[in-house]
């Protein structure tokens, strides 16, 4: 039996909120449906911020009650704030992710508060959906921005990432997220990192996102990997970035991630050539936005299908 | 102290061979002085190859013996045959790099005879260069091409690659290269085959030579550092591929790689700007010529010099 890793698409959010084109909720829609035909399990469908702030996701509210209608699906939202929360809340999304920096330059300039501060709001929402009176309550997951490094600070200090993992497990994280915002990640730290937040907060799990602004976005994938990370964020094409963080474009490309974990023997669940097929979908709806990515050009290796069956029936 | 790495350019070879222009010798010694500028001291310079085969390369001894004037440079040149190692041995070319295919179908379509005669041509090319009467002798390196997957065979027998590394070590090799020279390789493989082989000759060096063709090319470099290799292959801005293998382009790029090397904390011995200078010059010699690589596109992260410095320091 093969170990299980898990794709999480966030090109519907992280994507669609760096470019300035707003894409008809149709068409989200089409391409939600499109990777859970490609068999991908959780997307980040969404952001609760106010409309007026990104209007690229002002049918939040339509998407999340389309994505909701797929069985299946971990539906997740990005939230900014308790108001966020409400809104995730009042929909009955599956998971709620709530981004604070770990740079104290990055969270002043994302969200004019100290990273302390932004702690307080997360064991807020945590209350929040705790005190929920009906449903099944959503994870609520934390987000830790700049977890490898700062382009305001540069630099960022590991045992702070450690510090700050450990208080918002306490405050009652489902999850942790560790992010590589900016793209300044290397694979010894990365490693390191994961191995140390990993051993602090267990068994709560801990995700990886990372960008390929400077191109070790796989690399930083398996330093994770080889830490016991199984859950990555990534965006079709690798559409994204960060609109706070000048130059750091670059989520990885998703259909790159799911084929490195099925090639290394993971099961992703993911149809690859499905998965592939969606970029040409996308690219109807945004036929000016650059799509990056290898695997699409150079296509599968001759056989992989035949020997990623005969993997699965040992 | 840091830790060494090497980072071994290769671009003047297997970029070179792969395109259609012919770059001027005095270009070429350009391109190769501003490399050694930047601090890279092992390149591969060119190939023996019939000039009628590659007429790109038809200036192998000019170039060579350019080189060969740079103090501290290793410089290393592929020889195809055993005529090509005579041309070596007479000019006295620290390294040659035979190369051979791990798959039957590869090996007979690029030299149209069996990996095993391969192997009896690579022993007598380690004779001729033990019998040369004067001089330091070359270290002969042995490539192992496909070692990784075979655009003709698709998945290559992890126990062949194997048998093929002893039987070249005992044939005399002073090193080996594993070459993933399609861009096949995934990195739970690359570790795994790196540690088998690198247990079984050792203490013969064993280095890298990764494609970038499925996306993967970092993430295997650094798959071989986990298994111990600390030499490996790339090539300015991604030129080249293998001539024979269709569809299979893109050496890892060698800034690329030398930026993730001095991340992690590695001493490459490489000026980075200095280094992601050199494509400049190589874009006015080549202006047709696609460049690829993510640092020289994006920068270096923040304060990055500083704290390479203040780690050289401790």
């Amino acid at each position: 039996m093969s170990e299980r890793a898990c794709v999480r698409e966030v090109g519907l959010r992280d994507g669609l909120q760096s470019i300035a084109e707003i894409l008809p909720t149709e068409q989200k829609l089409a391409w939600l449906d499109a990777e859970y035909a490609a068999g991908v399990r959780e997307i980040e469908v969404t952001s609760f911020v106010p409309p007026k702030l990104l209007p690229q996701l002002a049918d939040a509210e339509a998407v999340v009650r389309h994505a909701l209608s797929l069985p299946g699906l971990t539906v997740s939202t990005l939230i900014p704030n308790l108001k966020g929360a409400e809104r995730g809340l009042a929909l009955g999304v599956h998971e709620m992710n709530f981004v604070l920096s770990v740079s104290e330059g990055h969270n002043r300039s994302n969200v004019r508060r100290s990273t302390a501060e932004s702690i307080e709001d997360f064991r807020r929402v945590v209350a929040l959906c705790r005190t929920a009176p009906e449903g099944p309550r959503p994870r609520v997951a934390c987000g830790l921005a700049t977890a490898f490094g700062c382009t305001i600070e540069g630099a960022v200090d590991e045992e702070r990432v450690r510090r700050i993992a450990v208080d918002v497990a306490e405050a009652g994280a489902g999850a942790i997220i560790l992010a590589d915002t900016v793209g300044y990640g290397q694979p010894a730290a990365v490693e390191r990192v994961f191995r140390r937040v990993m051993a602090d907060v267990a068994p709560l799990p801990v995700a990886g996102h990372f960008h390929d602004t400077r191109g070790l976005g796989l690399a930083n994938v398996l330093a994770a990997l080889n830490a016991g990370a199984r859950s990555f964020d990534a965006s079709l094409g690798g559409l994204g970035g960060c609109p706070y963080a000048p130059g750091a474009t670059g989520n990885i490309v998703t259909e790159d991630l799911a084929f490195m974990l099925e090639a290394m023997g993971f099961e992703t669940g993911i149809d690859l050539d499905r998965l592939i097929a969606v970029r040409e979908l996308v690219h109807q709806a945004l036929p000016d936005v650059v799509q990056h990515g290898a695997i699409a050009k150079a296509g599968l290796p001759k056989n992989f299908r035949l020997s990623r069956l005969a993997e699965a029936a040992e």
